[in-house]
């Protein structure tokens, strides 16, 4: 048994202990990368502000993450500076919304988000939300977020690496890169994924479910 | 000396004998970023198609690279999917108009460019250009350019890398990348550059006169 053999035993050995390998646990550890739009996480008040009173978000399609799912809900970002519309709205509600846009949405809304982890919203950008029933403008929410790696326990002793880490990541296209900085999160809610936004996607003409790769 | 100081000297020695040092000549080859937005290179016949009989380019400003300049003029570019208006013209004219664009705008476009070299144009990708006196169909002449520094023999032999070399180059921004596949172009008509597309600055939130470093 060679050591790459080894450490995926010991990965899958960890991942029963937990007590919660999901039934698709990805043995071969492949990375595969899921492209993120940008997008909206609403809280309950402001999704009924949006949308009208009793709103309840409508599922259109499950994402990779567990019980994370696509809206058939949409809304309309605007800034000083420009307007989006037909913007995702992406469920459960959550305690705080919050607005993922990309660096190219920033410059034509007007807006200086900062590039941050999700959840990490303190002081983070404004702009305005519109929906069919009604209007909000954020103090705050409004961020790029941090490109990252979804990942089981199992994932993470397989690869050697554990939550909160920054790593670097290649994207093996014809017009390829390594990403600098690439977040680790890990949990045993997640299924393993890279999550790029749409401008670092563009910028190296890689596409969904693209296999990536963890550089020590 | 150290062997940087000897190299930075060797390099000076190898740019007079070419006696073609520009006046500004960079001693410290610090290689700057130059954020290139979608394009259009025109040939004299498309420019008097689009601009009408006899038209000649207005510059509107230099660019970085010697004898190249934006002009006034902008042209509207329409793919099966879409239109995108305002994209400048850079002069002087060509032999053969080519187009740059984005991956981010080939979407929206609905076309799929090839990356390639600039002037690499054979089978490349193809739209429609309207000007306010006319309108062209390129059969050809679509491209996603590749990423690439411009530079002088001195800077060259400073680097010790060669026309046509394929490196990598690392942005140091907080929002970092390594990127492949860089072309390296001499010619003693360059000035040390380093040119990325809207995507490629937007993906490590880079901007103009960054300074970046190839990677050995």
């Amino acid at each position: 048994m060679d050591q790459n053999q080894l450490v995926a035993l010991v990965a899958q050995e960890v991942a029963k202990r937990l007590n919660a390998v999901p039934s698709d646990t990805n043995i071969a550890h492949s990375i595969h990368l899921g492209i993120s739009n940008r997008h909206v996480h609403l809280c309950k008040g402001y999704l009924e502000i949006l949308f009208g009173k009793g709103k309840e978000l409508t599922k259109m399609k499950d994402l990779a993450q567990p019980g994370q799912y696509a809206c058939e809900e949409k809304v309309i970002i605007i800034g000083p500076k420009g307007v989006i519309e037909g913007v995702r709205v992406l469920g459960p509600v959550r305690k705080q919304t919050q607005v993922e846009i990309a660096q190219s949405d920033s410059i034509k809304l007007g807006i200086k988000p900062p590039v941050r982890d999700s959840g990490d919203l303190k002081d983070s950008a404004s702009l305005t939300l519109v929906g069919p029933k009604g209007a909000v403008t954020l103090n705050e929410g409004v961020i790029i977020a941090a490109r990252h790696i979804h990942m089981h326990p199992s994932d993470a002793v397989y690869f050697g690496v554990s939550d909160g880490e920054r790593v670097k990541v290649e994207v093996g296209t014809s017009r390829g890169a390594i990403y600098k900085d690439v977040l680790i999160r890990v949990s045993t809610n997640y299924k393993l994924e890279m999550h790029l936004d749409l401008d670092e996607a563009n910028a190296v003409s890689a596409k969904n479910n693209d296999i990536v790769t963890i550089v020590k």
